[in-house]
């Protein structure tokens, strides 16, 4: 039995209570400053009121401000934060983890660099730190797996990637349960590149739904010969990606099962949905009431990291057009009109 | 303009009618001994009973007895049997067609052979070709293209597939539309394992549906951990396959599309299903009324090339356990249990 230690209380971050708790652990759950409603909730019947379900019996939740009590003898610290948090985490949460405990991040994405590079969050906060403490572990979950889902013990398949193999393997042994089921991966840029990527491209394939539905109506039937090929294209263009980033080309796997899963739902299928029926970007974030999306911030890192590598010639975006298109949409204002044209060049 | 006589009137064959008549060819129908009524209401009124649409204006419908007729002066024939036709298409269609005129099968699929080599049907049929005959070109179409789509002329992105570039940059030119969207490649194999594996994966990842209907009752909310899980996996078994068979890895990108598509409907999602709910494979060929599919076909066919490898020391079941364990349900009658643990061995 271990001590974990959650620190952020947002919906994946919680959800990752259940396998460790079933795993007997002790876990303590620590809120961010956003997270105060949610940690109170917790703490009178452990409802969680955005995952909408019961945490798991036993969990030990803290306000922002017990944060030091709560990594106190913890042997692993679990990086719940979103992307948007993870400035807040390198600041405030990672100096105060000794260097011994490894910690593993739901977060998933990529932080630019001036230079075009593109680094996984576990590199980007490791950057930060002082000298001291490079020695620390950081690990990150990718692939696909909702929170709700996972609550609710579904069979559920991810991959944990880091540096060192057998803390991998320690954290494996930690977490996996009877349907949290955990592939580990030392290609830590090409895992986080796939699954970072999805979010874009789960927004190109979204783009087809709402394309029918101008034509045909709201709820008409939909197609899936669309959705099909621009999956097939995103895998294409991902997998170039993947090569262009130096990551291995079989971790396509977890891009592929994440963008599966990310096309079903949530907030980028209805952002997709609504550029298709004909909103301008402007408009479509106006009826998602301005929510910053994950999918919108990352298509824009990654496009303006490539076009940085374009202008040092040695990206063509020519070769990447679904991205091309999709980033042209949301930051340039621009119409929906797939390039399918260029999908099929010879 | 060209005259294109498809050979074959079911719903895939008789599709290609649309993208081939909206670029002005002419263009004949000609049906097998099982397509008779398909035939005779297409005379009648254009409409294509099984397809549900009327066929486009100036088609030509052919019985099979006028086969002959129906090939003079043609400049591209299109094989739109099933892959229970192609036997059929090869000893009675091929022998007919003059050795300048290209051929393109909508079939999709492999042959096994003795040493558990996997043969993709235009290598498959050219081997049963007299020696006068070689220089025929037979090529092929995969990717995500089901019929009813393309006959509503939704985007579509397909991939021709044959020895000679020359001549797949020709019959793009003969088919392509604005939403018939063509991309040519010259590796037989591994576009023809892709599309053919995904009819297999398809049948595992809908096992997920039935699982989940055998917990919390038919019609109850999917989950798409466990889908997405799965196509990962699908994805992983079907990269090591095609680099097995000594195709190009980046054409997975089509049996991924494929997959997509193929998960969303049809019988081989139902037979997943049924078999997901807990009856075996025999009860659920019973539900589905004993009709042979090709999935089932496709499926019994690797596993078996695949164990006959294995026998000679170059390849590992073990491997592939996603695979294996849809081949021991259908062939087996094992019960459907997931083998997750297998999926992420270390």
């Amino acid at each position: 039995m271990s001590i974990i230690t959650i620190v952020g209380a947002g919906m994946m971050g919680s959800a990752m209570s259940y396998p460790a708790r079933d795993n007997g652990h002790e876990v303590r759950l620590v809120g961010t400053h956003l997270d105060r409603a949610i940690i109170d909730r917790v703490r009178e019947d452990r409802y969680h009121p955005r995952l909408k379900r019961y945490l798991p019996y036993g969990i030990e939740p803290f306000q922002v401000e017990e944060l030091e009590t709560a990594l106190k003898g913890s042997d692993l610290v679990i990086g719940g934060v979103s992307s948007f948090g993870v400035d807040w985490f390198s600041e405030n949460v990672l100096p105060m983890i000794p260097e011994k405990v490894p910690v593993i991040l739901v977060t998933k994405g990529l932080q630019e660099e001036a230079d075009g590079g593109l680094l996984p969050f576990p590199y980007a906060m490791k950057k930060k730190l002082p000298s001291s403490k490079q020695n620390i572990s950081i690990n990150a979950i990718g692939g696909p797996c909702t929170s709700y889902e996972l609550a609710d013990r579904r069979n559920s398949a991810v991959v944990f990637c880091g540096d060192d193999m057998a803390i991998l393997l320690e954290l494996k042994k930690t977490l996996e349960t009877s349907y949290y089921h955990i592939n580990i991966s030392t290609d830590v840029i090409g895992v986080e590149c796939a699954v970072a990527l999805k979010n874009a491209y789960a927004l190109g394939v979204s783009l087809t739904i709402g394309l029918i539905e101008q034509q045909e109506g709201i709820g008409c039937q939909l197609a899936y010969n669309p959705q099909a090929a621009l999956f097939g294209q995103s895998i294409r263009e991902m997998m170039g990606i993947l090569d262009m980033v130096g990551g291995q080309s079989e971790n396509i796997v977890y891009g592929a099962g994440d963008l599966y899963v990310t096309i079903f739902g949530g907030r980028t299928r209805k952002l997709g949905t609504l550029l298709g029926r004909g909103l301008s970007f402007h408009e479509a974030m106006k009826e998602l009431e301005g929510v910053t999306l994950e999918s919108v911030v990352i298509t824009k890192r990654i496009a303006s990291a490539m076009h940085k590598r374009q202008a040092a010639g040695i990206v063509r975006m020519n070769d990447f057009p679904l991205l091309a298109h999709i980033y042209d949409i949301i930051d340039k204002g621009a119409s929906v009109d797939i390039p399918w044209k260029d999908f099929t060049k010879s």
